[in-house]
């Protein structure tokens, strides 16, 4: 009834939205360090923050407009404004009272160190650099990264069966502190789709879910966790079911990018679990394995080590038994319901499955029909490197 | 009224205690593997097991025998003989009957690799070896080491006002897989004290929660944690507050001596928490802080990032306010009730704390009288090796 098409031009895929990125000095050598999106005509917007309670500056200053419309977000990386306090909240007001003319009601978004005031003056000096008519989504997508390796967007042309069309991109950042409980570290998607803001912010809650509360870097839930969807509706076209399923192959594919791209990450896992009593319990069982450090450390030292995984099952609060429980790398069976299936013989085989850059462990806890699935990666000498000495 | 004076003979420090550590091949080159605690009269046992769903072999087999008294533990190293389903419970069975003459209802313990049957017959041709006449409680704590680069010992002789005295004495073993959520990996405890079972238990759940519960390495909970006392009440004294006291020493100097050993770690930290909603909302800020790897690396960075401290509280789950919180490292405080106190002059001080051995981060969340300390470690490069290869 309707198809997905991919288009390659982020978060200006959709009609009358503009973005760029520029240098204004936050980062060193000439890096982007602040980016923006703009629409020519006004966006309902839907949103999902993080859930932590020291939540950031730019999410209080967000929440504090309540009911609004806007056509205008800036987004700078290297400083998160979290932990600032309301001199945090008046240095956004002082940034966004500098906007250029045809601007209303502008929103701010910020990622990087924590506890540190926002150079508010560089970036006040950038907002009039700003080219509101530029159509570059890459460089937006460079200029919000931290310790990202590679940007993060993803569009779609979504085609009706009466040939009507419309249009989602998105771009995102991630790499640390990643382990959204509502969103994740930043998220921007923008739509020409004719949605109303309730339904919208239905479905995003809906998908958000699946994708990026799935996903886990370290098990640290960030401060400034956001997820925002511009709809500037110039399609004048709608239809729930694909805008939901082209939204979440987005949210999807840029949760696992995030994951695949942790800090020191070279191995994105799937953890599928069924058969808990409940999908809650099996969201609990397959989070568990994502964050566990010994399950991280044996993926990185590419070592079929089941007994951890077994042992985190058993230890993630979760109703599970050793009798019922089945443990597979790929389609390769390790344990089965209190059968001990690995030998030297096997050994081979699931070493070759943890050489893969991206692999599933199954886990089928054989108690009901509770399933989940969570997204981990790795954790090797890289992530210690990159946050034994971050702010430096 | 009372005194506790320490003593350096571990498991052997209570009257009638026996033990020793020998090699039978499980460890490579010559390691102690396996140890015993023999006492030549029978003892009530009080204990604690993980809370891990998928608990070791020898912790089922331990609670099947119901309600008994014993004079002899067999603890073999490198093997969990966990995920061995009944197999590995009768493994002990074949085990402990070729116990020698004089040993009644004897248990094991077991510590090492999860999801291997245990090697008996090594074990089996070793219980021909052991001196129940041996009184070696070094070699036993040695044998018992898996990742441990020290053993770990302590002792007392608790002398009453009357003159009477009666002595407590415990070795243990830690390194990884720490998040006790019941008891520590291993930890054997004798002692000469006329105290009933009763009341050793009730003391012993008690003195749990402030030391092994409160220490963490890495979070994650083993299948095969265990903590056993066994009293032989030879001494023919007892003095309930006396024992509580010498027990808590015990096991808190235990647990830090666990965390300070914890595997790749080069820092204990005490992370202090006041000021909660209650003791247990303290409690899950507390862990949260020792269990984050973003504050764990920062450590061990000795990089005083106490925005990850902010947002690890605020992402506890438990009720937190910026507007109330106030964060110090040692007497240095970096963030008090919303207002940032760190700047650069600070800097040095604080990194100078970072640097010391051990130290203390205290939170006062503001909000109410709830306390706790946990206690956790850095984590750097060597957690990374020595898990990414555990099993070889």
């Amino acid at each position: 009834m309707y198809k997905l098409i991919e288009l390659t031009s982020g978060v200006c895929a959709a009609d009358g939205f503009f973005a760029d990125g520029i240098h204004v000095g936050l980062k060193k050598e000439g890096a982007k360090d602040i980016a923006f999106i703009y629409s020519d005509t006004l966006c309902d917007v839907a949103s999902v923050f993080t859930t932590n309670k020291m939540f950031a500056a730019p999410i209080a200053h967000f929440r504090a407009k309540g009911d609004f419309q806007t056509n205008f977000v800036v987004i700078n990386s290297k400083n998160a404004n979290a932990m600032t306090g309301d001199a945090g909240v008046r240095d956004i007001d002082e940034v966004l009272a500098t906007c250029q003319e045809s601007i209303v009601n502008p929103v701010m978004s910020s990622t990087g160190v924590i506890g540190v005031r926002l150079p508010k003056q560089k970036i006040i000096d950038g907002m009039k650099l700003f080219d509101l008519n530029a159509k570059n989504p890459h460089e937006a997508a460079k200029a919000i990264m931290t310790t990202d390796t590679f940007s993060k967007e993803k569009a779609f042309r979504v085609e009706l069966a009466d040939g009507s069309a419309f249009h989602i991109g998105a771009m995102a950042k991630g790499a640390g502190m990643i382990n959204p409980a509502m969103a994740t570290m930043l998220c921007f998607i923008t739509t020409d789709a004719d949605v109303s803001k309730e339904i919208m912010q239905e479905i995003l809650d809906e998908v958000t879910v699946t994708t990026f509360n799935a996903a886990s870097v370290d098990g640290d839930t960030s401060t400034n966790d956001t997820v925002m969807v511009f709809a500037n509706k110039k399609s004048k076209t709608f239809h729930k079911e694909a805008f939901k399923e082209a939204l979440h192959a987005i949210m999807h594919f840029l949760a696992l990018e995030m994951v695949r791209d942790g800090e020191g990450a070279t191995k994105l896992v799937t953890y599928k679990v069924t058969g808990a009593k409940d999908n809650h319990e099996a969201e609990v069982v397959a989070k568990a394995l994502s964050n566990s450090l010994l399950v991280k450390t044996a993926l990185f030292g590419e070592d079929p080590n089941w007994g951890r995984i077994a042992s985190t099952v058993g230890a993630s609060g979760a109703e599970a038994d050793p009798k019922t429980l089945t443990i597979s790398f790929e389609d390769l069976c390790v344990y089965k319901r209190g059968e001990l299936l690995f030998d030297a013989a096997m050994e081979d085989k699931a070493a070759a499955i943890m050489k893969k850059p991206r692999f599933t462990i199954s886990c089928d806890l054989g108690l009901g029909n509770g399933a989940f699935e969570a997204y981990g990666c790795d954790l090797g000498y890289e992530y210690v490197k990159i946050n034994a000495d971050y702010r430096t």
